[in-house]
């Protein structure tokens, strides 16, 4: 590694922006989508299948993680890279998302859809200052996470990008609720910024998360307090509103009050259109389960902005088809398989069904965002967006 | 295609056979095992996979084409090859043991375990001499199916090896039982091969079962009324008895009423000591749910004849191992992923773990199938076998 891990803005398109993002186990070029490797594997794929569809990062779960192997498991393991054989950069999140969902019950739903997870069994037993309690869906046991704890995971994890431990506050909390839990939650970030500092594994970049619900001025002075923090890069989170129109307005205030070195991370960002909107205002990486979570439902992605790019597979139209889900995609669903063959093994319930998804999905995210990394290169983003409002991009 | 249809035997040790088994979608190198693409697809994986794994041929099931989607579907998506992507040559079963399966209750754990199927729904109404009527397990729909109604889905799916339509008599019912329903299946040929040979597609290889249950004197009966009925292949089916020496017994006598040059394909047998045995008493092709159910259930395939080559990768002492599962394995799971990480992807239920296990099952038998190929060929089957018996091969 010649120059340490960091951010280089390449190109710019407005307040757009195209980098690299430079870690420990290599570059990411952005702006980038990171698929979920939840559980320490993206659904049904290994890693070199993640690698051979391009993606540069993936996403690891701290909180699921932590609770099973657990992190001290995976450092003996070698880290997280060892553990699931992967080569190339990772982010993990803090595992406030998780934990909070439990306590909020619907933040999930809310920001992400309805997700298999821990809400039925596991359960938030107290937020204090010091952290949060919970109860592990997995045993019952009583554990406990604060920003040091959510660090130390990270570290054992050995993550090239590590989140600051934050409470994700929903749409439906008071505006008091959320404004002192972002206070909150900046003061765990000071924590983290402190316990990181002293003990993070070498070249670890660790990122703030900026939050403050719907709430303009909230946002603003979240931004602001994250980026004076002395953070590697900042992320988005929480809820971003009910409606796309109010999401794209939280961004934009967000981005607008951050300072333009640091990467900006955006937390369970996956509609083609939000990626589009969220690069359009200078975000550079995105994750969202969407795309994999779609696949497992039997959904695929298509270039059908009326449909905001689903298609259900096992819809009863699809049956013997013969063409594939989107011609000259080149995904090994639409290479080689007809729609009429994965509408009868999603209806099936074949394990293939879901691999072959996943792969289509995950493909498709690659092109998107291959074609807006090239269309801030080349200062055509408007024309993007409107070729993928007519559904010709991203194919 | 130069040479039609047909079997060729390259070389000799013994009773066991090299050879080549001709069909229009291509060559079967023999001795072969043949995976189950049960329900149109190899568990997890898709029809590239199959084919990068080295196997010639895969089996797909007669009962459950029939019910889902229905050949009728099959056959205007293409046919079977067409419709899964499998470019190679196919066997398809008759349909019986499935049927029967239902009826009788206790032949599928008998013969091949506990396999996921349609016993707790479906359920046989009527066996009688033109067929036998049961209800489906999707659906609870009446449905029929005789050696005509067999042959024809057959023919619909286009596979390039049929299998006459058989009863597959269980080990619990009576001699008397077993030797009436083995007559009625001879008659039950004799149709298959009257309606194969006005209306089979062309180039597809008819495949007779000997039935006769454990009683030598109705294997012998069953082998020579199936070889004289004019078929281009033999099944063995049925119930093989309750341990290894009495199938071997089974299979002994069976083999021994056959004439040479058809080709011989072993139903359901799939343990690497019945591999084995099977090619030494000169059966050319196997099938087996033993590889792809084991990896469902978190179970590897490795050369540890004490342990019958199984190994529970969800077992406590595979916690946190760092070494492959077989080393030098050229499998995707051995090649880049350690024990411990299948271990706890197998006790996270993650589809990842399915899928590597899978590829790894599918690789074992592979690479058993070559060593017992060249094995044949260079006779040296006894030292092949001792091999195995260590633990040295198939690696």
């Amino acid at each position: 590694m010649s120059a340490p891990p960091g951010f280089r803005i390449d190109a710019r398109a407005g307040r757009a922006r195209a980098g690299v993002l430079r870690t420990a186990h290599g570059d990411v070029r952005t702006p980038a989508f990171v698929p979920l490797a939840t559980a320490g594997a993206v659904k049904s794929l290994q890693a070199s299948e993640v690698e051979a569809l391009g993606f540069d990062m993936v996403l690891g779960n701290t909180f699921h993680l932590f609770l099973r192997p657990g992190h001290e498991s995976v450092a003996r393991m070698g880290g997280l890279h060892e553990f699931m054989g992967w080569r190339r950069p990772i982010i993990t999140d803090s595992g406030g998302f998780q934990v909070f969902s439990m306590g909020h019950g619907t933040v999930a739903e809310e920001l992400k859809g309805n997700r298999s997870g821990p809400r039925s069994d596991g359960r938030v037993l107290a937020i204090e200052e010091e952290g949060v309690r919970f109860r592990s869906y997995l045993d019952g046991e009583e554990r406990f996470m604060g920003p040091e704890t959510s660090l130390e995971v990270q570290a054992a994890l050995g993550s090239d990008l590590a989140l600051a431990f934050d409470e994700c506050t929903p749409f439906h909390v008071s505006r008091d609720y959320t404004a002192s839990s972002t206070e909150r939650t900046h003061r765990w970030l000071d924590r983290c910024v402190d316990w990181h500092s002293g003990n993070a594994p070498e070249g670890q970049l660790l990122y703030g998360i900026v939050q403050g619900g719907v709430h303009d001025d909230l946002r603003e002075r979240s931004a602001q307090r994250v980026a004076e923090a002395g953070v590697g890069g900042v992320a988005i989170g929480g809820s971003l509103g009910r409606e796309k129109a109010q999401m794209r307005a939280v961004l934009d205030v967000t981005t607008r009050s951050l300072p333009e070195e640091l990467p900006r991370h955006g937390l369970g960002i996956g509609d083609p259109d939000d990626l589009l909107a969220g690069v359009e205002l200078g975000i550079d990486t995105f994750d969202c389960a969407t795309p994999t979570r779609l696949a497992r439902h039997g959904t695929a992605l298509v270039p059908d902005p009326a449909r905001r790019w689903r298609l259900d597979v096992t819809r009863a139209s699809e049956n013997e088809r013969r063409d594939p889900l989107v011609p000259g995609c080149p995904c090994p669903a639409c290479e080689r398989h007809t729609r009429g063959y994965l509408h009868y093994l999603a209806r099936a319930k074949e394990l293939t069904a879901v691999r072959l998804l996943v792969m289509h999905n995950l493909t498709f995210m690659r092109k998107l965002m291959e074609g807006l990394r090239e269309a801030v290169t080349g200062n055509r983003l408007d024309r993007y967006g409107e070729a993928l409002a007519r559904g010709v991009a991203p194919y």
